[in-house]
């Protein structure tokens, strides 16, 4: 199994996570696209994943699977240890709800504010940017840092008493919030201590 | 269980295939939300989803799940019948893809462009407007309608040889793309194949 990312990026990290918690990291090969050269525009990288992102799964088949919430699902379905998608039925509506809204509401809106309302990933790749919409996207990632902060006054992580994908992806959208200078405000405090939280677990601190 | 939701709009629609397709369409109360009035921004819907969309699915034990993709989810695996989400990792995996790469660079697509660059649902609905990134969404929508033609030159549907949600979720795109007015070209032969195919099952056609 290969994985073609660029370490240190806010998707890449949510797949090395997802890797990490199932204690599968060394049995995937990462292979390293040079995203700040535009390798993923070539045309030979968008034969394995059309969408021309970071990352992406090779299957030793051959098949690709892109986009993290494909790619962690996979991970979380093939390899053993603790679920992190949910066992129930309930379970996995609730995590997948909550993943989606941090991914909706927190990381991609801080992406979409990064790459259209700030100088980016500079010019040669910011080919086009509306940054009427990346500043109002702005806005909807710190409307959802105050929700989740609700619903961790009420619950141990975002989708209940176990952590899952939902907390590794609002994780990430904290990280890049950080890298692209959006605020977190300090009084959201039960995300703060989620935060520190989740950073002392192993797959993360390391 | 219940379904808050609003007849003929196309995430409702996404769920109401799916249910059909499980033979499940008789277990659900649908309770109407008026959209077109204002009431999913009301306190009483936000408590159920502070989405303030439709969908909403209530479970007997009072627990709210929004987004279709969770939402769907959870009856795929809550009723019986041929899997919706995929078997196997593998199939999992790739339904999750298709779906995501239908449900952003096609349904949603066609919705910004709806809400942003169009009347959309009118001035009382459409306070924040943003017609750049909405026109934008319009060109997104119809790379992925050329996009989606391509996999289906060499598949039955969008995720392999079995109908999935990423049908659905196209599907409900498509029809979108026609509610705003969003060409779909008719050189698109492969889509308009599969769309025909998938106009004629129980669940769509009645
Ligand atoms: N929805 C995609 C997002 C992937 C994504 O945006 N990746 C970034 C790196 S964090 C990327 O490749 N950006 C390249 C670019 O913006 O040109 C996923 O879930 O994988
Ligand atoms: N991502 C959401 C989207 C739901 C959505 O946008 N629903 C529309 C109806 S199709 C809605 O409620 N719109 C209300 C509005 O725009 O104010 C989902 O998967 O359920």
């Amino acid at each position: 199994m290969k994985i073609y990312d660029t370490e240190g990026f806010p998707n890449p990290a949510r797949v090395r996570i997802a890797l990490a918690e199932k204690g599968a990291t060394d049995q995937v090969q990462f292979v390293p696209v040079d995203v700040m050269g535009g390798e993923h525009r070539t045309e030979a990288f968008k034969a394995k994943n059309p969408d021309a992102v970071v990352p992406c799964l090779e299957l030793a088949d051959g098949t690709h699977i892109s986009q993290c919430n494909a790619i962690t699902e996979y991970i979380d379905n093939h390899f053993e240890g603790p679920s992190l998608t949910g066992e129930t039925p309930k379970q996995r509506a609730q995590i997948s709800m909550m993943n989606l809204r941090a991914e909706n509401g927190l990381l991609n809106a801080v992406g979409t504010y990064f790459h259209h309302a700030t100088p980016g990933l500079g010019p040669d790749l910011e080919t086009y940017q509306c940054a009427e919409w990346g500043n109002k996207q702005k806005q909807v990632a710190g409307q959802t840092m105050a929700y989740l902060d609700e619903v961790l006054a009420d619950n141990e992580y975002l989708a209940g008493s176990e952590f899952s994908v939902a907390d590794i992806t609002a994780f990430a959208g904290l990280a890049f919030a950080d890298f692209a200078k959006v605020d977190i405000p300090e009084t959201l405090s039960n995300l703060t201590a989620w935060r520190a939280k989740v950073s002392a677990r192993p797959s993360i601190a390391g």
